[in-house]
C-alpha cells in the first residue's frame, strides 16, 4: 500500500522517486497520483520522508491539481527556451529539465525511476541525466520494485473498486450464458434463427457490446476459444468457429475501470448440450484442485506451496506439467494464479521455482485458475475465481461469483426454456458444477 | 513506413533491434507484429536487413502467429530452469534468456530497444545484459527513432482506418450538437425536462455512450470543458458545471480503433444559445489563422514555419504567445499540432524551436489546431482539424468533417426544432462558421 513507500524507500536506500509519463495505461502513475488524467508530459518526484510533488504541463494544472499533490508548474523552467539553448537537442533538455526537477526539491543521490515509457528513450534519458550531474544515480529496480511492493497488497478501497469491476463482469457472464442456451442446435452446432451456425465471432461481437453496456475496459480483449483453440490458453479463438456441441469453451474475462483503472479476472469453461467423458473427467479434476488450493490457502503461506500442490495433484493422475516437462503442451502448463490490480499480472506469483519467496500476504488479490490442456484431443479447461485475502478478517473472499457449472443445457426443440440460467451466486445441480455457495470462509 | 527500417538501422549504425512488452498500449510491438494480441511475455528481434521473428509465450503461439512473423516458442529454452539456475533472480534469467534469442539469430553489435516498459525494470534488464555479453552494447534512441521515423509518414492503409476512427467520431460529435439543441433554456442554462440543468457531467456521460456505441477506444477519454474550464486547454471540465448559454465549449476528442489501434483527433468550440463580443472575435481569429496556415501547407516545408505564421499573427493582434513569454497562461499557449498515429503524439512536431528540422513531408498525418485561451475573462476558444499529406497526390485531405460553427441555436420555446443540425460535411451558414467545403485541396 502507499503508506509503504518510504519504508520501502529507506530498506532499498532510495533517496528519491522520479515517475514519468501519461496516466493512461501507465499502473506507476496513476497509483501516485490517485487516478488523475495527465498526459506524456508529467513528471512526479518523491523525497524520501516527504511528500510527491507533481510537476505538470501548464495546460494541465487543473486535472494536475486533482491529484491531491502540490503542484508545480513546468512552463516555469522555460522548456522551450532550454530546447532552443541545446539547439534542438530533446535528450539534453529533458536531461536538464529534469535536473532541476530534482533540484527544485533537493533530491539527489540514489534516485530510481518507475512509469511505463519508451524504455529507449528512457535508457538514454537516465544516461544523459547522470552524464549531466555526477551526484545523481539512477537506479533501476527489477521485480521486487517499491510500486511492485507497494501494488501487493490491497486495501479495501481498492477492493470495492475490484469488487464493481467484478459485479459488472458477472452481467456480462450472464447474459453470455443465456445468449448460448437460448439457440438451438441443428447437425451438432447452434444456429442462428436463420438456421446458420452461430460462431465464435458472433458471441465476442455480443460480449464487448455487454462490456461496453457496464462501461467497462477490456484493453486486452477477452478469450472464448472453442474445441482445439480452448486447448491453447492464450489463444483468442477463431471469430470462424462454430459453437458445436460437446466442445469445451474456455473463456476468460479481465476486464478493468474505465479509465485506466483496476482489472478483474476471472474463467469459466462450458461445454453446450453435453460433455464427452474426457473432458468431463478433466473438468472434475480441475474443480477439485481448485477447491483443494483454495480451501489451503491461509495468510503467512508460501505462494510456491500451491502451485507445488497441483503440480503434485496432476502428476499423479498422470498429467505432464511444466514441472516435468517444461515445453509440454499438454497436461498442466501455467501457474496457479497472480495477483491483479492496476496490472492484469502482478504481485504475489503462484509459481514453483527456487526463490520465489511471495508470501500470501493479509491483503493479496490473487487469481485461483488451474487447467488441464489437450489440444490435439481438441479441449481445454480452465477454472479461475478471483480472491482477496481480507486483512481485517484474515478470510479468503470470492470476488464476483459464479455457479461453477459445466454444461449449458440445450434448449428444448419447439419451445423456450421456461428459465434460462440460475442467477449467479446461487447454487446448481449442473453435471460438474457445485457453486462456493458462501462467500467468506474462516482461515486459521 | 515499416518498409524504411533497414534503411533507417543503416543509418543509425544498428546491428539489430529488439522490441519487448505486449501488444496492447504499446505502438511500437502493435506495429511491429500487425496489430496481433500478444502479452507482456513477448520479445521481437529484428537483425538489420532480416526479416523480424517474434519470440512468444508457448500459451500464446497461436495469436503470436497472426502476426505473420517466424514465431519461435521461447519455452525451447526453459524459461523456469534458467530462473531456477539463477536462484529466483528474475532480472539475471531475463538477460540470460534475452541473450539466448540473440544468439539464435546471430544478433550482436549496436542493438536499440523500443517498446513501452517499466523504465526502471528495462534500465535494470539492458545493463544486466550488457554485463553478461561484452559483444553487445544496447543503445537508447531518442526523438528521431528507428520507429518515430517509421510512424512519420502513413500509407492509404493506415489513413484508411484513421478515417474509419474520424467518420465514427464524426456521428459522436453530430450526436452532440443535437443533443445539446434539443434542450430548452431557462435563467441563463440548458435544462433537462425536469428544469434542472443540464451538467457538463450529463453531456459526458451520453458521449461515453455515444463512443462505446461506435465500438471507439477513448483511453485517454475527452475534453468537455466550458467557460473557465475552456480557458485551461487541457482542461477535462468538471462534471457539475452547468451548461451556460454563451460560454465557450472547448469540445476536445481523440479516440482510437478498439484494441490500441489508430487515434483520431478533433476539436470544435461551441456557444450554446448566442456568443458574446469578444468569443466571437476571437474564435473569427483562430478561424481565420486555422485557414491561413492549412490553406498555406505544402509538402517539403518546414513544420516550424506554420507555428512561426500563428506566433506572428496571434502577436500582431496583441495576443500574447508563448514565444513572448513562456509562462503565459493567455492567449497562443501552445504548438499548432502534431503527428497523430498509433500515437495521439507523434512526429512531425508543429512547433517553433531551433532545431525542429521536422518537414512537412508526403504522408504525414496531423493536427492543425490555433487557439486562443483566456481563463480569467471565462473562455478558450480552439479549432482543430486532421489533415493528412497524400503522398500520391500531394494534396492536404481533410479525415473527418464538421462544420466550424461556433453558436448552437436555442431550440424555440414551446416546440422542437424542425432540423436539429444540418449534416456533418454540409455548408452551413453559421455566425462563425463557415466550413472548409472541399475534401481535397490542390497543392504546389
Amino acid at each position: 500500500m502507499k503508506s509503504d513507500f518510504d519504508r520501502l524507500m529507506a530498506e532499498r536506500v532510495l533517496d528519491g522517486l522520479i515517475v514519468t509519463g501519461p496516466s493512461h495505461a501507465n499502473p506507476a502513475m496513476y497509483y501516485m497520483i490517485n487516478g488523475a488524467h495527465v498526459g506524456e508530459a508529467t513528471t512526479v518526484i518523491k523525497k524520501r520522508d516527504e511528500a510527491p510533488v507533481i510537476f505538470a504541463n501548464s495546460m494541465e494544472r487543473d486535472e494536475a491539481a486533482k491529484s491531491g499533490l502540490r503542484v508545480v508548474d513546468r512552463s516555469q523552467y522555460d522548456p522551450l527556451k532550454i530546447l532552443n539553448e541545446e539547439k534542438g537537442d530533446r535528450l539534453r533538455a529533458r536531461a536538464r529539465l529534469t535536473a532541476m526537477m530534482l533540484d527544485e526539491l533537493g533530491v539527489k543521490g540514489r534516485v530510481a525511476v518507475y512509469g511505463r515509457e519508451e524504455q529507449g528513450e528512457a535508457f538514454a534519458l537516465w544516461h544523459q541525466l547522470m552524464a549531466l550531474r555526477n551526484d545523481i544515480q539512477i537506479v533501476g529496480e527489477y521485480g521486487d520494485t517499491v510500486f511492485n511492493r507497494a501494488y501487493y497488497t490491497k486495501d479495501a478501497d481498492e477492493v470495492a473498486r475490484i469488487r464493481a469491476v467484478g459485479e459488472k463482469t458477472m452481467i456480462v457472464v450472464g447474459n453470455t450464458w443465456d445468449f448460448l442456451a437460448s439457440h438451438r442446435a441443428a447437425d451438432g452446432v447452434l444456429v442462428k434463427d436463420d438456421g446458420t451456425p452461430l460462431t465464435v465471432g458472433d458471441v465476442k461481437r455480443e460480449i464487448r457490446g455487454w462490456i461496453r453496456e457496464q462501461e467497462l475496459e477490456a484493453p486486452e480483449d477477452f478469450i472464448f476459444a472453442i474445441g482445439r483453440d480452448a486447448g491453447v490458453p492464450h489463444s483468442r479463438g477463431e471469430d470462424s468457429s462454430p459453437i458445436a456441441l460437446g466442445q469445451t469453451i474456455v473463456y476468460d474475462i479481465f476486464p478493468r475501470e474505465a479509465g485506466s483503472g483496476y482489472y478483474f479476472d476471472f474463467t469459466r469453461t462450458w461445454c453446450v448440450g453435453f460433455a464427452p467423458p474426457d473432458v468431463e473427467k478433466a473438468f472434475r479434476e480441475v474443480l477439485e484442485i481448485f477447491n483443494i488450493t483454495s480451501d489451503a490457502m491461509h495468510p503467512g503461506t508460501p505462494c510456491a506451496n500451491y502451485q507445488k500442490m497441483t503440480n503434485d495433484y496432476f502428476e499423479a493422475r498422470g498429467h505432464p506439467t511444466m514441472r516435468t516437462n517444461p515445453q509440454t503442451t499438454e497436461g498442466y502448463v501455467h501457474s496457479l494464479g497472480h495477483g491483479v490490480g492496476l496490472n492484469i499480472h502482478e504481485g504475489p506469483s503462484l509459481s514453483e521455482y527456487e526463490g520465489n519467496t511471495d508470501i500470501l500476504e493479509p491483503g493479496v488479490a490473487i487469481t485461483v485458475e488451474p487447467g488441464l490442456y489437450y489440444p490435439d484431443k481438441g479441449f481445454g479447461v480452465r477454472i479461475e475465481d478471483f480472491l482477496w485475502l481480507n486483512p481485517k478478517t484474515l478470510t479468503l473472499e470470492t470476488i464476483g461469483e459464479f455457479p461453477k457449472d459445466l454444461v449449458i443445457p440445450l434448449k428444448k426443440a419447439g419451445g423456450r426454456r421456461s428459465s434460462l440460467r440460475s442467477g449467479a451466486g446461487e447454487k446448481k445441480k449442473g453435471t460438474g458444477g457445485k457453486g462456493r455457495g458462501t462467500k467468506k470462509r474462516e482461515k486459521k
